[in-house]
């Protein structure tokens, strides 16, 4: 069976046990307390050089990091993978454009939220939401004139993006007005097999 | 024809003119000066909404933003994207950790050492160099076993983390005694076809 080393506060870990849950595929969960180091110990970065969750621990012992591969390496002959070569591509970019400019503002500003003394200054803090906004905004306007964020269903850019995106008010990101964004959330929602970020618990 | 909308300080368009020039393909270029806005402008914005470069306009006049999305879509059915879906897996893996972890520091680094106006803080200059240093250090760590970062040949993980890591001294990120990944940039350099980073003209 496959493993999973995740940290239930984590959004890039919540889209690996989305797609996983969408898939209907099992797979055994281990809680990693990132706060307590427990992804820094000599044991963990024999598994992952980089420290981090989430880490998917493949059947034969192999790991493969970085939230958006794993998703990728998953959803290889499902339909959240497009065949088409270029829809493909458009996808990875949505996933790249995710981990540069939406993740580092969206989700660092929940983190700085809920653990202040990580906060460098309340103007960082600032940055932070303005740039989150305007990554929400983005993908507001992209989604005015359609369902899906590639293509004519659900793929790993649109889960890529929904874990973060769903909980930004909790770093103080709003999406009022963000009318194709939030109906966009609601039908991501609607997958039959769909689960929900964690509550924070602090 | 191709058309590659560039601008010659970017390493995340020097990757993709570097793949270029390994497949032998053709390619118009087309240089935006982005600080010049010249990437902002709204003829610009109607090809890329998110006001970057590079930019690959295929033949159809659609576009493809996102180097590493352009770098995997550009090297599909070559010997530089793996064809086992594991080690596929392991080269986007790089790719998202470089955009995370690697080019927000070294690229960075040298954007704020050639524009000092855009440099909020020394102390953060510092962190930048800092954390790139470390990014650089894993990467030599995970080269003191093997020639490429995934498999046995030059990937797009390998072309996708060259650019920034060949010109790092630039932000005053130095490689002293990273002699696993010093090595590493001179076997890319000797790949057929390879062009370098253009020096940075003020």
């Amino acid at each position: 069976m496959l493993t999973l080393y995740d940290c239930l506060e984590s959004g890039n870990g919540h889209k690996v046990r989305l797609l996983l849950s969408l898939l209907g595929r099992e797979c055994r969960l281990v809680l990693k307390d990132i706060h307590a180091g427990e992804t820094r110990t000599p044991e963990f970065l024999t598994l992952n050089p980089d420290g981090r969750i989430p880490l998917l621990r493949l059947e034969d012992g192999t790991c493969l990091a970085e939230s958006n591969a794993i998703l990728v390496w998953l959803a290889e002959g499902s339909s959240f993978l497009p065949d088409d070569r270029l829809e493909r591509a458009r996808a990875l970019a949505w996933m790249f454009w995710e981990q540069y400019n939406h993740e580092p503002n969206v989700a660092v500003a929940r983190f700085w939220a809920h653990h202040p003394a990580k906060c460098p200054s309340q103007e960082q803090l600032a940055q932070k939401r303005e740039k989150g906004r305007a990554a929400l905004e983005l993908l507001d306007r992209h989604l005015s004139t359609r369902d899906w964020l590639v293509g004519g269903r659900a793929s790993v850019a649109d889960l890529c993006l929904y874990s973060y995106s769903s909980v930004s008010e909790e770093g103080g990101v709003d999406r009022d007005g963000l009318d194709a964004l939030n109906r966009w959330l609601g039908r991501i929602e609607a997958l039959p097999g769909f689960i929900a970020m964690e509550p924070w618990s602090d």
